[in-house]
């Protein structure tokens, strides 16, 4: 049986780590693409390769920048990054324009150079509200636009997207994944802050699945 | 009157500095976005960051690059550049794996961030049916793909959606652009090859529309 071919975006994040195992186990061959991005910090890509290697996953990396290009407080030096819980007011900051569709249609660019079947996303269903890419539509719009832009379809795999982050801890722990070595902290320090949305969105998923979550947090 | 302010990708070509001349003459208020992809040569790029600052226009450089992200004749050295009039099988090695989809996104991002109205595409009717992302059918795919992926409408211009080379040359022409400071050839010698796909319809072009051509070709 020919083996579906899949680029898949990984961040380094508990998410797209997961997802990684999850399609692993499922068959697919995959070749994780890393994306810089002009992130403040380089601790998620460095999760990010490490989570590939061990998973025996190839990967490339892809540069995307440019002064200005993603205003975001995730990229710009001197912009806060907000803490506590999501909420639209206090995490608008932290949206990152139009970040999943240009990482979706690179990811394209490189399965269409590579002769791979599709792409792969771990945008979850428990993404705030915030965040419109990475919604059911935003898959469709995407999915759409590559069968227009390039002639022919391709796949576009989002194994999570009605998955909520608790589903996804749950998943991660039955696979066996080394759910530790995964970095969601919007911050670059040595441990987890514990107190940025995503450090209090990755506490709470861990104990709503009642699994104990190794993490090390300042807070 | 509020101007409307977009990103306009330029590359460098006679299409897209005749369309950054056409729109300042309409009113916009525009910033220039040039994308270094890893092409061959760095020629059209300088080609864009003068025609931009001759037109008054401010610009940005992005950069789009990881190993083997687009396959194509124009980025990979030792893949020759085709020669002759466009047919598919000459031309389908100069097909950059879905650059206009990932373009588009990126100026968008650019565009949000800076806060503006939309975007400009100088793609043509003209362009190759190789080029599926030079159809209508793409242009909507992609402003659909903008509205569900960041929550609000952007303008997407593509004011040669509809026109052929000849037209866009007529136009420059009217304008008073210098479309001899404009570089097509896929080639990145001292001066155009004259005979790669690009230089073919470049010339034709002028042909067809009556206007002396001062571009210097080798053959």
């Amino acid at each position: 049986m020919k083996r579906v071919k899949i680029v898949s975006l990984i961040s380094g994040g508990l998410d797209s780590i997961v997802m990684l195992h999850l399609l692993k186990s499922q068959g697919y061959t995959q070749m994780a693409l890393i994306v810089d991005y002009g992130q403040k910090h380089s601790k998620e890509m460095n999760y990010a390769i490490s989570a590939a290697r061990k998973s025996g996953t190839p990967h490339r990396l892809a540069i995307v920048k440019g002064t200005g290009l993603f205003k975001s407080a995730l990229t710009v030096s001197g912009m806060p990054i907000p803490t506590g819980v999501y909420t639209t007011e206090n995490m608008s900051t932290t949206v990152v324009p139009n970040r999943n569709a240009v990482f979706g249609n690179l990811a394209a660019s490189l399965a269409i150079s590579l002769g791979y079947d599709g792409i792969a996303m771990a945008i979850h269903a428990g993404d705030h509200e915030l965040y419109p890419d990475c919604r059911p539509k935003f898959v469709e719009a995407l999915r759409n636009l590559l069968e227009v832009a390039t002639g022919k379809p391709l796949l576009v795999l989002t194994p999570f997207i009605t998955w909520d982050k608790t589903s996804i801890v749950m998943e991660g722990s039955k696979l066996g994944v080394s759910l530790v070595s995964t970095w969601s902290c919007y911050e670059g320090r040595q441990q987890h802050c514990g107190v940025c949305g995503t450090c209090v969105e990755r506490k709470r998923a861990f104990a709503k699945a009642y699994i104990s979550d190794l993490t090390s947090y300042e807070h």
